[in-house]
């Protein structure tokens, strides 16, 4: 990290499939400030389906960036704990990623230049339980980076080419169309696409999804009349599917996967 | 705030209806965490049904006094973001509020004096989004507060009487009676009114509501047989209808809006 | 707690059964820090089914070792609040627990020696009211052993013989076998049993739960097919069981309290 101190932060950030009823989430933060009791930990989301990896890379990748420099990123959705899968240590210019190498960083690393990678060696924690790395390697990792410790001390290098990356599902361009999907459903029901603000930004077009058909892209979620459909770049400068006061999920039946069709005035 | 000292607590607090399953909270949270990295930040609740500024602003009205003198109150229940509609920075004697003026702070500020109202002037922020000005906006607004920054400095003054209130929506009193309405079903299930506990105190009563009548206020909620409906004050000091162990919302079928009337033994 | 300072680490754990769309937490939270601005705030969980003491220790018992010592374990599932129940301090090598005496600390109070408990007196509290001793005594006896109160300052001694407590609902041995069962569901639709690790540790066995037999103990949740059901003991030490990939709890129909009978080979 160059200059940057990654120990001033002392910032950790947790997105799971662990839910809110258990007490997975408590246990890993128990651990965490027995190793460093100034430390700064922020819920991501704990709401990912159970075994969900792409959807939390996708979740991780809409909010990573928004931390500040040095903070450590620590994500467990995790199916395979327990069985060969590795864990890693992912290091950037400004930010640690700390989890299993299953693609959950696919979505992130998208962004970031890896610097390096860390095979985490699970013979050097004491009492690793078969099913909850989470809470007795993942987290002691995340908290030993936050108060200074180096990435190599878990373990050893691992080549970047081995990390584990998801099937990028880019949207596929023709001359006058882009074919996309939903790749996220919001708890406004909005429909997140794959489609990015680059690739149809200033052109007049259409958008086709569910058979239904919206011209043209609305500035905010009241351009159109209430509970109507409506086509937007969202926050995350993708397009997205709304509705004014009103769920696109519920109107259009949709989920993730959905085919979303952009028609391209030329 | 006089001699109170508002960066000493540096502490936020966060009312939005973006739910448990986005970024969208973390989002902001790392935003004010880069500008304040020693900010507090508390969740009030993000669980706030989609647009429904009523009933946050009920909530914030229940909640914001416990917090410590100098605490920034960051709601966001915002449909109507990207659109002609204000951002403001309320300052009273002892708390800030920041979010839209939409009415949303109708509750706490009947308890509150305005000392002044800042229209915050986008124009000041880099890259807003039109989607989510939780983020772009009303996030930095916060953390800028919480490290001494004056309202002023994100804006020009704004009349209070141009802050949107909602209507008060009170209960009716005739000679021996009260006509009050259900204003939220909480996760027990128990019913609270908008009858406030002044309006009935010392009062022999009965309370009709869904066509069952209770009569009399319990102490407790142990007051009467397992599984029945008793009438109670609430520690928001408002008239509650709940049951022994039981969801007197399942009971009664009842929901928000439902009519309460309260017969005062004269 | 010897010289072990209690005031150094200043960790509040929160768990409740207050849900997470209303603003109880949220009241806790800001009584506590208007007391101690420092305090470091932990929420175990608030999903507790409302009034269920049991799972409420269950979960608990579960979380409240991987914390620091010195935390103090605040726990308001509290079904009494308002009558002649006591509320309780009690104070343990490492941690305090704070909540009502209704066997809430069954489960953390089987792992811990108690050195002193102390009955709240309400009367040396101002405005409690009737229906949330969790904002009003319990919030306020935390944070205050937060900052290094004494648990003497809130009430007289109590006999620990006087601390409720739940049955214990051990499973019962036979020759070979032992009838245990399931004591937790948790967000995976694992099956967590009253049934532990050094009862069953290295033996063959099988286990039959709602009329299917699974032999054998899984080391991983990926040992057996996907979909598939397992044994395996759990990080919680228990037996539990699984499915890779699946809910346990969809395919077996399985709820708390259903019987599981685990068979030894000798």
């Amino acid at each position: 990290m160059g200059k940057r101190k990654n120990s001033l932060t002392g910032l950790i950030t947790l997105l799971t499939d662990f839910g809110y009823s258990d007490t997975y989430v408590a246990q890993m933060k128990g651990v965490i400030l027995c190793i460093n009791p100034e430390a700064r930990i922020v819920d991501i989301t704990h709401s990912v389906a159970p075994g969900d990896v792409i959807s939390a890379s996708f979740l991780l990748g809409g909010a990573y960036k928004y931390f500040p420099a040095g903070s450590i990123h620590l994500t467990v959705v995790d199916p395979g704990v327990g069985t060969e899968r590795k864990g890693i240590i992912v290091r950037t210019r400004d930010y640690y990623f700390v989890g299993p190498n299953n693609g959950v960083f696919t979505f992130p690393l998208l962004h970031e230049e890896v610097n390096k990678v860390v095979n985490i060696d699970i013979k050097r924690f004491s009492s690793v339980s078969r099913t909850f790395h989470g809470r007795d390697v993942f987290a002691p990792v995340a908290a030993g980076l936050s108060i200074g410790r180096t990435p190599e001390e878990y373990g050893n290098e691992l080549d970047p080419a081995q990390l584990v990356k998801l099937d990028e599902d880019r949207p596929v361009k023709t001359r006058d169309r882009i074919y996309g999907k939903i790749i996220h459903v919001d708890n406004f029901g909005n429909l997140i696409t794959n489609i990015s603000e680059r690739e149809i930004s200033g052109s007049g077009l259409k958008v086709r999804v569910r058979g239904r058909t919206i011209t043209g892209l609305s500035r905010t979620y009241m351009d159109v009349k209430s509970g109507e459909l409506l086509a937007i770049i969202n926050s995350f400068h993708l397009l997205e599917i709304a509705a004014n006061g009103r769920s696109a999920q519920k109107i259009l039946r949709a989920k993730r996967g959905d085919e979303v069709v952009v028609f391209i005035k030329r």
